[in-house]
């Protein structure tokens, strides 16, 4: 099976498996926030379509300021991005010719940019004995001679979120033989208690923190992404970037939402009641379901060699999981599903009830 | 004076000189079209709220294959990008370590990109006694030895179009030393007689033609560009493009706009007689100005050393046009202007006489 390397866009699965797409289907594999973006958005669409004629700010400055001000940094920490993605590949062009340790399974994107830029990538791969956890003593020894660690905190795709001792130790080790530590917390804001390291900035030069916007606001048509970081590291990042790479929606939708502190909690609380629900439903299916931090988690079946059919009748009846078979360290064993709306986690729950019928 | 390299954005023109902005401003510095965008935008532009909160198609097969039919090429001969800079800066990265070589004066965001990658860097500068067109000798000699050439045809920022059988000649010639020529075809769509060279791609593999959608059709605030070329190199971009860099609402306006050929026509008309009026009472003014086959022209003072007051004096009476001192080959001599609506170019001729009256 030949199939895509990331969630969304469903056509694609359908279209790699040959099957025929149901006409009504859920997308379980795209974790973006299930209560879509805040009200206002709907609300004021009709005046941002002045947005679209005009260039955008190549220096976004009202957003890299909202930005600032909410982390505590100077606007010069702080860069915008296309996505997290274009900041991914930034950082990942940074690295032509050295080396790179991937704390894995984690988010494909890294390893293809790294490569993509000549970079030479090791894995670190968690293990389920450890509860999915960084594991010091090993990952230190891993990372001996590299020149970049990335790490995705909370994890995507296990939903775990690491222990924060454990992460410190890294950046602090890493500080000490010069290895750039760039954590990507694409889903920190849906778990309850902010996972962020972003207050070590002061303390660690060798750290920079990815975040994403396009989960918690929905608004993963508009790409929004940022990196926080050192000055001069983010001039390097800066220098390499397209002007006007971030779009004028983009700039202000993000402004807009860094405001929406209710949006935010009010996903919090949904996700965690939600997510427990599921979880607890799935449990007495007799699935395995990963204990997860965010808004998404992974689960198999009890006899994990069934996992691919598992998916395939799933997708028979519109309900679209993430395969796991590109993340280093899974290989397949489970699926990722997102915490969706009650109705879809419902019309999920009903087809795993089914599934579970015809084992 | 530290001022921006590229049009559009005044506010960063007015923070640089210190100079108050005027509460109405007309941009001539943006190359946009005048006539905004399509007229569907508006109506459709409530349905497209719909396209924010899904991811991108990462592939944008729609888009490209809406492109491909166009151009008469395969769909793996094209390649959209957030913008064209996405495309310049993922040229510019297969560049590190070689040599290339830049027709100017020309769009500065080729030599940042080029020189970010780490790629030398000359220069071949047009020449006012040839009438700013290639001198094919002198060009070739230049050649020799380069991996790249670039070449944007219409020039941005002189507004000529170049003698077709000189670029065949130049492109022809780089193929014997296998060098990769890239054509930038930002605005060829705004000249009458379309001087693309996109029917030679079959015959030159060493041949890539760039192309923007936010100039014509006005949506410079959506980022939309793409590249056409041959299957290995369009891999090789792909390779390095974060996934989804081209946003959901770019891709479906793209689809659409390349449908408004009435818009393109209607565009070509009104600018080559508005252009002509101006340009005519620019001249009955004693202005020197640049023949262009575009929405945009040269023009400088016959006392050429004023030029600086005049930009200055024409930004405090609010008609910002682009400065081209960091355009090499022009060093400031000349002011670029975008052709505007009548309305708006009226109000520039306006504040151009008076400048006359105070000389």
């Amino acid at each position: 099976m030949n199939l895509p390397s990331h969630g969304s866009n469903p056509q694609y699965v359908y279209e790699a498996l040959k099957l025929k797409q149901p006409d009504k289907i859920v997308d379980f594999s795209v974790n973006t926030n299930p209560l879509g973006p805040p009200d206002f958005l709907k609300d004021q669409w009709g005046a941002l379509f002045e947005l679209v004629t005009d260039y955008p700010d190549p220096l976004a400055s009202e957003l890299r300021s909202v930005i600032a001000d909410k982390e505590g940094l100077n606007i010069d920490q702080v860069l915008s991005g296309n996505g997290a993605a274009e900041l991914i590949f930034l950082v990942a062009s940074l690295f032509h010719g050295k080396k790179a340790l991937i704390v894995s399974p984690a988010f494909s994107e890294y390893e293809q940019a790294l490569l993509s830029y000549g970079c030479e990538v090791e894995e670190y791969i968690l293990e389920e004995k450890n509860g999915w956890q960084l594991d010091p003593p090993v990952l230190l020894k891993a990372l001996k001679g590299k020149d970049l660690v990335v790490i995705c905190n909370p994890n995507n795709p296990t939903g775990i979120m690491y222990d924060k001792n454990h992460i410190l130790e890294v950046i602090s080790y890493a500080k000490d033989q010069k290895t750039l530590v760039m954590i990507d917390e694409a889903f920190y804001d849906f778990a309850e208690n902010s996972p962020t390291l972003a207050a070590e900035l002061p303390n660690y030069q060798n750290l920079i923190i990815l975040r994403s916007l396009t989960k918690m606001y929905a608004i993963a048509g508009v790409r929004l992404g940022y990196v926080l970081g050192n000055r001069d590291l983010i001039h390097k990042l800066e220098d390499r970037k397209p002007h006007w790479s971030v779009n004028s929606l983009a700039q202000q939708l993000g402004i807009r939402c860094l405001h929406e502190a209710n949006h935010v909690r009010k996903t919090q609380q949904f996700i965690k009641a939600e997510r427990e629900r599921v979880q607890s439903s799935l449990h007495s299916l007799s699935y395995s379901v990963l204990k997860s931090n965010v808004n998404f988690f992974l689960v198999k079946d009890l006899h994990q060699h069934r996992t691919d059919q598992l998916y395939q009748f799933l997708l028979s009846k519109g309900i679209v999981t993430r395969h796991t078979r590109n993340f280093k360290g899974l290989e397949g064993s489970h699926l990722r599903m997102a915490v969706k709306t009650r109705e879809e986690n419902d019309r999920m729950l009903e087809q795993m009830k089914e599934w579970r019928g015809e084992c």
